[in-house]
């Protein structure tokens, strides 16, 4: 395999633009679909930019592990006492955790692919042809993230059995942290709950990630409302249309959530409990009402488009008035003025006395007439 | 839990957007779907601010309390002779009124965070899981209020037992006061019925409650569209873009109502009674009503803007022919005079007697031949 | 009862918009839905301005009736031989008769309300709870009117039983002319028919009324097309947009009633015959065909927007060149003129024999040359 | 019957508008639906105009005979060998024809009415009531033909029975000229098929008839494009809006053949042959090209309308561009030498030798100045 | 046959416009639906331009061969040892080829129309009416390329029996290069799996082209947005509709693809394995996926086109303001310069001494004063 096709192929050339859509796609058309383990063992590592959480828990007891060694981390057994385990990985460099992961846990090659081959649509399938991981739930969900003020995606990819939980993360940083401390924290929902509890929990969390988003972006739109109105310039009208992608960005995360949610409501699965079923309702009403949201912001910039060009236009109507106005007023006196210049030996006027005061009677009574017509109708 | 949790995660913080979408997203994200008692009960009273009533009302009899007291009022028992109660909540402030309530009709915690995190979306959930109280029905609904003229909602969410409705309200006042009055005439129909006819008499309020706001709107847009037709200023196209959102405002309240009453219609559900479910077919024409109409006014409001670029458009034009017909007019004229204004030595012309006179008649020629010509073509 | 609350719920009020939408709603958010018929009796009566007739046809006979003392009317048996009675009452200010009616045919209270309450939507209603005109159909229909060059709508409300048809008109006059005289004609298939076959012919009559209504429509659009490319003026765009509103009217009148008449072909009901079914479906190809012509007309409306605008600014860019020509040809040999108008003492040319020739020269050549450039460019 | 009536119930007043859309409806509103045979009967004849032709074939056999002697030809008997005996009909103005063959082959009343009253809908409809022509399907498509350079529609009508087909064409000429050569040539396809193949041969026809009509439009808007982009005008824009009501009309024409075809593959009915729903599916292929092709013009023609205004308001830029070249730098210099030529006596620079040089240093510096700046912005 | 009808029977007289829609459309309208093979034998052969490859492999084996002698070719029989034969046709210029291939494996004469009569929309069908070859899948699907930097697209038909797979294609080139190696390698998943998987891996190819051509285009519009702020000009704007109509040309290629993908999914059939249904899942995955892009990127390509309009407007507000200061500042001043050039004789401000400096002073206030009011007013 040549260095070029490994930098094809490799997830760390993955690039996503501002559209929250893939701008490299990392598979090359007509490549094999479906990773194998072997595909996988032979990639290069770069270690150490990968971190793999552990945390076990039940209702009595929870433990953190920072995973360094992941071979004897597979090789040991899960304490006995532990109902929920949740592993998860931040990176997607290190191909041989992946792989040990998925050889470990039996993932279906497809499902691994999509782990690797950023980004994905949010999804959920569930896999059924393994032995030990029966009945496995995978789910695809995008965590928008603000980056330098402009919204982009990250692709959580969630593995959700009888009693684990395995979550890859593109990048370091999420916005679980809460959950972790409720984890430790004794009698809460979480603790009391099961692994796929805990799947609708990480769910919650990037769904609800959402709403200062959309808290920002509707105070953004209301300042840019206003700046509009005061002074239009092409500046703002840029920023209506950034703020516009990044709407899009969200619905695209957000919008396929929903057919996501509804699956996982209508099919049963023996993965997820009746309680967290109820819980699923919940976040469905949190996912329409952010989608909700996402469509009258939409509607709100796009009008703000049509109040910028108003406002363009009556901006051209003022200078255009200004000119209008001192053209007409001016001209035609000018025009006099410039005949009592002329040096015809035989203009009688020249000699007359009254004929100048006369002349600035004319022109005073002219430009009166005229802006006094203007003002009926309406220009001054 | 620090100052700072408490007020994110208090409602009284809650602030709505003129969109009728949260402006402050109360809940942290990744924090605990649901509200346990326990959280309840150890979260700040402001009491006071809170109004509590309860009327209980049966064919022969019925009696309104002001409650004070309310673990005096949770304690004792229903009078026996009561068909219906009906517990009004204004102000979610006092969490100790909602925990008391809560516990004594076994309010789901997801009900519950529902009600207290606000604003929510309109929806109709069955909840059947507690003994006490039971399938009970949920339905939130949003009721659109006109302050300093502008649309705002206030959420009312409903609860309807076999004999109990419980209705909690973000503000005092509201639009049930007729129907408060009906309940103590003798013989009206809302007497006669059940708990769940007048859950349905409580959305009859709420929805009909729209139409002289759609009245006001109607009656503002002919307004603006006469003035914009006779003086086309950005203040109106404002005040057309306002319309437009009151119509949005207006479409997010009663858009999701057709879906729950579809929903109450549809599924049968043992505190709706057949006569309350003949009547919510009336309910369900009414919101296909409003919806209609309000998606007839948001044209007349897109049509409105089309009226406005025609006209300034329009202005341009006006504007722009003055100055062309001045200009077109004069300039000529004006360089003629110029010329005869040159201090040539050998200008043959300038010694002639008959050259002056000449000159007056080419000026008024030219000038008569231009504005022939501009009225010819229509601009005069 | 105070004077104000009579006036605002007594039908007298009722007052349409050009939208087809209700102005004053004339029900009060939150009073009793249904209306009672001892509220009826209680009400004002304006009798006089209210027409009933009463028809009553079997293949072999036919009558008409004018009632005109409704007591007498309504004690007295139907002959015998009549297998149709169609009774159709014209205004709705006489709230004795309407109880009357609503008495002896047992007409349900929301049904009675729909009719006195002004606009409904068209729909189609199965009531059937009472016992002595079973399996009553109640169906509101929206005639299509034209009054003062706009159109306007009237509402009809049609109850069909096994042998009996009522109609309730909101103004005198209507378009069942053509109706009564069929029925008048021995051997036409009204006469032979059924009562649901008379609630047919109504319906197609109202549909079909349309179909002038659409072609003076069509007639207007071509008009105002030529009128808008020979002289684009503001007051022709008003017309577009009032031609537009008579669409949106036609398209709320016509709209429901797909869905009216897919019910009724859907939904066995005792009182619709086969036959009439069978005839259902060829007033269904008439709605869907009105239908598709509003929304075609819609589209070409919508194009005369743009026409306009594509005229409006065609005569813009005609105005501005106008204005550049000329400014472009004269404005130099303006400052030319003006340069040996100068007073220096010395300046060569001044005394030089062939510069005035020369100076005319160079502006022919110069203004020859600028129209040459502007004839390049097209703009001349 | 008095003349206007017949005027307005005859099909021969029929004209259609350039949408396709009925101009004059043929049936007053009110009037009875369905056409008695003795109501064709007493209508006037134009005899003449229309020609009736009969081709009968089996794989074996074919011929072609034209009708002149109706009356003699409906006593005759069809001969033995005649597997397909198809009936076309060219005109629709004696109605003694449509009365003749509508007796003999016992079509609907309804059907009847739909040949005559022009325009219909395509439609697909089964009627079985009758005896001897048992379960007859009567189909309506509209052929789009292109006269005068404008599209318009012909309708088609199609009874088809187990052995039969009947045509009934509003214009002589059609699309079926190759079918009828096939049919006299042994061995092809319809020649071997039974009627309900003939009637699908037809109904190919007059669909990909649109093929070689949307070629045309699609060449046209290239051609506008093209045009609009080197010198837009308004007739163009005219052209544009013409070539949209073209794709109109084709879109009535053809977006209810899909429902018609789809619900012929979908309801089983004994008049069509497996063989022909096989073939049916290829047809709805078409039609669905043709859909999407028509939607894809109609958004090219859209986008020329953006094209346009962005030329016209380019050309306006350029326009006012040169003005405002020529006005900045004219103006400054014209009051420097209107300065100059003032009659001040004590103007100390009129006596200077170096100022009248000067005077023109400064001109073509500031004239040279301001043009560098208009270069730096990019205007020049 | 005229040599006429030959070209326009011919599938070589083929030409597909930009917007990958027929613009000639190859097939006579009313000519015989469907091809026998009896018509293709005598039509005219162009052999040469025509590349026949057969490639037999099984999870041991594999054998590339370049057909030249087709006729030989199909009376051999196929190696015992081949599990899948892909027979790949490049060119469908010569009838005789595709005649013989059709009469081998007993095509469908409407399949063989479908895969001469170019284009054709994407399409799944099972034809299972012949014997040998039974239970055939017939896919159709279409190929975007780039060519002269436009989008195009090329028809790939696909015929899928239980161990064959015949695929015929337009143009010589294609994008199967990966498979053909994965196919000559031993273990990869192509080489191991049936038929159907290698019809879903040549889908694949197709599908997955479209990623990096959307890659493309998407930075083409980002460019295009970079360029149009900093000068806009037509140019761009055309190149802004000709991406649009590229991502139609892509829009029409794939939205079928979705509806193809879901009904191979949906319908089972035995040539289609469980394993190639599973692996279908991921491949409707990336079409809806492309789907998704491409309405994004439309509506990116229609803010592109306000962002030109904008970018205009502003331009001309510039222009205008550059003249309208201009003609403010001078034109007043100029005019008091004419009135000092007049010559009449009693002007007693030309005698006194400080009346020229008293001239400059007042120019210079008051077009400082304009300037100053200008300012105000943000124009400068």
């Amino acid at each position: 395999m040549s260095e070029e096709e490994k930098r094809a192929e490799g997830p760390e050339e993955e690039e996503v633009t501002q559209f929250g859509i893939p701008k490299r796609f990392s598979k090359k058309p007509g490549a094999s679909p479906g990773l194998d383990l072997a595909d996988l063992r032979s990639m290069p590592t770069e270690a150490g930019s990968v971190d793999v959480t552990c945390i076990d828990y039940s209702p009595e007891q929870s433990q953190i592990t920072q995973v360094h060694d992941l071979e004897s981390f597979l090789q040991d057994h899960r304490p006995s006492w532990s109902k929920v385990r949740w592993i998860n990985v931040d990176g997607l460099t290190d191909l041989k955790i992946i792989e040990g992961l998925a050889g470990k846990y039996h993932l279906h090659p497809l499902a691994v692919e999509d782990v690797l081959h950023i980004p994905q649509r949010p999804k959920c399938e569930a896999y059924d042809e393994t032995q030990r991981f029966q009945a496995r739930l995978f789910l695809i969900a995008r965590l928008v993230r603000l980056t330098d003020h402009r919204l982009s995606t990250e692709q959580i990819s969630i593995f959700v059995g009888h009693s684990t939980v395995l979550t890859f993360q593109e990048d370091p940083g999420d916005v679980f942290d809460p959950i972790r401390q409720r984890i430790t924290k004794k009698g809460s929902r979480v603790r009391e709950g099961d692994a796929s509890f805990l799947a609708y929990s990480l769910l919650d969390a990037i769904v609800d990630h959402c709403f200062p988003l959309l808290e920002q972006i509707g105070d953004r739109l209301e300042e840019l409302e206003a700046l509009i109105l005061e002074s239009p310039s092409p500046d703002l009208i840029q920023e209506v249309h950034r703020t516009k992608r990044d709407l899009l960005v969200l619905r695209h995360a957000i919008w396929p959530m929903r057919e996501v949610i509804a699956q996982m409501q209508r099919e049963p699965h023996e993965c997820l409990s009746d309680v967290t079923r109820t819980y699923l309702r919940d976040l469905q009403d949190h996912v329409v009402q952010i989608i909700d949201i996402v469509e009258a912001y939409r509607e709100v910039s796009t009008a703000l488009n049509d109040t910028y060009m108003t406002a363009m236009s009556n901006r051209m109507n003022e200078i255009m008035k200004v000119l209008t106005i001192v053209g007409t007023v001016f001209i035609p006196i000018t025009f006099l003025a410039g005949v009592y210049g002329m040096n015809f030996h035989h203009m009688p006027e020249l000699d007359m006395k009254w004929t100048y005061p006369a002349f600035w009677i004319i022109c005073i009574a002219t430009s009166g007439g005229l802006i006094a017509w203007l003002k009926s109708r309406g220009w001054l």
